[in-house]
């Protein structure tokens, strides 16, 4: 723990739960195992968060706290719609590539169905969506149609995430080597399959609407 | 448990262990938990199952199984590519609402890197590709370019089982009624994003094969 000792305790604590809650799951890590591998009090753990799922809560508001930021540098109103995906794609893939922990978790325990937490995921998905609101209106979609969103949305978000959720199995089957070149290829070959895609389900749109009037 | 007595050990050992999977991780759940809700004697667990691991490996086999009978009945000679794909994802959709515990727990504990489990993940996962590989080719893809499949693959994979793992998530945001129309409009939508999206990565390799010669 020499490495996090500079660190405030509350960094610590939170350091310490993203790695336990990668390996094991939010739900098999206790407390003191999060104490322990953070060289802290369990009284901090009440201090600055309340309780195991405060913890979580603080590690998913970071979360959605980089990734906007991320989603608002990625999108730039100068590009072409195909400029502003790939964009988009590339610093999705960046972001988890440098955030692989942090990503994970919030990856896998985002469907925890936690009434603490309820709140902040609808606040902070809500927001994501005005985000890209632009980005979405480029494409012929409409940013208000949300049943057809959530459906687009978490598609291309689990395309992203799932690569790094499944990295052993990908070097055990398919023989990977997770290097720049690989991720290169990554986002590229991401990037066009979403980009075809979302214009596809654009251009079906479109004939759906001559065809009503 | 009144509806499981039924039903043999072994099936009620996997039923119960596949419902606490779901809700807790395989971490977080205990033997002990297995057999309470089992309603069987910890000596079963040793006796059918070579313990926790056991059982999930037992989990993993029962869902690459039925996955993979779904996949050779959706994949058939006959239609064409867009046809084919539409009937493959139809059948991906339909699979996940009818084993949707089965499928939640596979896809959650699939990137579990367990020795016990690398084994079977390979055979399976290689498996399915084998019988995925004649619509692969149809698409001008090569069944052999692994390196592109393992981009290609798991996206539609978890284009189609990330809906079922944040259910709550999208009744909340996107107020959604999963009904028999939400679950069509889904196929449709999911279908047209990979079908567009697959053609535009074929159209990308031809150009650049071209380029090439």
């Amino acid at each position: 723990m020499a490495e996090n000792s500079a660190l405030e305790p509350k960094q610590r604590i939170l350091k310490a739960a993203i790695s336990l809650f990668v390996q094991k799951g939010f739900a098999a890590v206790g407390v003191r195992e999060i104490t322990k591998e953070a060289n802290v009090n369990i009284a901090m753990i009440s201090y600055y968060f309340e309780g195991k799922v405060g913890i979580l809560k603080a590690i998913l508001e970071e979360f959605f706290e980089r990734y906007s930021q991320m989603l608002r540098d990625a999108v730039t109103e100068e590009e072409t719609t195909e400029e502003g995906i790939r964009r988009l794609i590339g610093h999705m893939v960046d972001f988890v590539r440098e955030n692989t922990e942090l990503a994970i978790v919030a990856y896998n325990e985002l469907p925890l169905d936690l009434p603490e937490l309820a709140e902040l995921k609808v606040e902070k998905i809500t927001q994501m969506i005005g985000i890209m609101s632009g980005l979405i209106k480029r494409f012929g979609l409409d940013p208000e149609d949300i049943y057809h969103l959530g459906m687009i949305g978490p598609s291309l978000i689990s395309m992203v995430f799932m690569n790094f959720r499944i990295r052993s199995i990908l070097k055990n089957v398919f023989k990977v080597k997770f290097d720049d070149a690989y991720y290169k290829e990554f986002k590229e070959t991401i990037a066009t399959l979403f980009l075809s895609g979302i214009q596809g389900i654009a251009a079906k749109k479109q004939m759906q609407k001559r065809g009503k009037t």
